[in-house]
């Protein structure tokens, strides 16, 4: 139900958050999203625009998180590329309905909102942190390859 | 967060329930709706197919709801033109975690399933019958162009 880039921004977010704090450059977050480059870079830059990472240039160069990982939820994150539309006024324009929305849209708007208090009761860290399920976007081998041993440990 | 077919089809499933049992044509349920004919005659006949609503040809003919308005939920009519899109498996392809969803995309998920049951405890009828907020769909003189004065009080 959220759009395909506000889940590349999740995506993207948690690559960066798993890396630690070391930054990470566009073409190895590229990687372990799954995400093409070019689209991933206009994404990072929205998140950046937002205040959500930080991006260094030159050797040593790459994003890392603006905030620390359990300051920042996934509301911020589709907030920050693709806000949930809510339904505010009647979408049919009927003057006399205005913002005392009919009960169609008011329990449609009723559901949106569920899934912003879901995705705002979840920060990032927690998707990090969680015993037993599958560790978010990385396959092993990416781990290795985008990680020297001495940080694998992170 | 609906798709506009959707939100379509619910406007057009909560119009033929406000008939209150006549039958309304296509033309009919376009100026309530507010949704162009021609997609609406498709959402329409997508609902036909999916057994939510009854057509008949000719004098008198028109839509009618093919179940009673308490038995149709908002889910019904939502999953009949464009169902939620649930997250069965790794969005990346991840093969070591095919079904074992990563937190990240348990959590969409598991917003995805509050949207569903939200949608599910909901019926068409309980739409029509919310005292105290506006009519769903209708501004006053559409209802009475639509409907004669005699049955005006359904």
């Amino acid at each position: 139900m959220i759009s395909p880039t506000a889940e590349y921004a999740l995506r993207a977010v948690v690559a960066i958050a798993q890396a630690g704090g070391d930054a990470i450059v566009t073409p190895n977050i590229a990687v372990t999203t799954k995400v093409p480059a070019g689209y991933l870079a206009k994404v990072l830059q929205t998140l950046r625009k937002a205040g959500l990472v930080d991006s260094k240039r030159g050797l040593g160069g790459g994003f890392t998180l603006a905030k620390p990982a359990d300051k920042v939820s996934v509301l911020d994150v589709v907030k920050a590329v693709e806000p949930i539309k809510r339904i505010e006024q009647c979408p049919l324009d009927i003057e006399t309905h205005g913002t005392n929305l009919c009960p169609l849209h008011k329990r449609l708007d009723e559901a949106y909102e569920l899934v912003e208090q879901t995705f705002a009761s979840v920060t990032i860290a927690e998707l990090l942190d969680v015993p037993g399920r599958s560790t978010p976007l990385c396959q092993k081998d990416q781990v290795i390859a985008l990680n020297p041993p001495s940080s694998e440990t992170q």
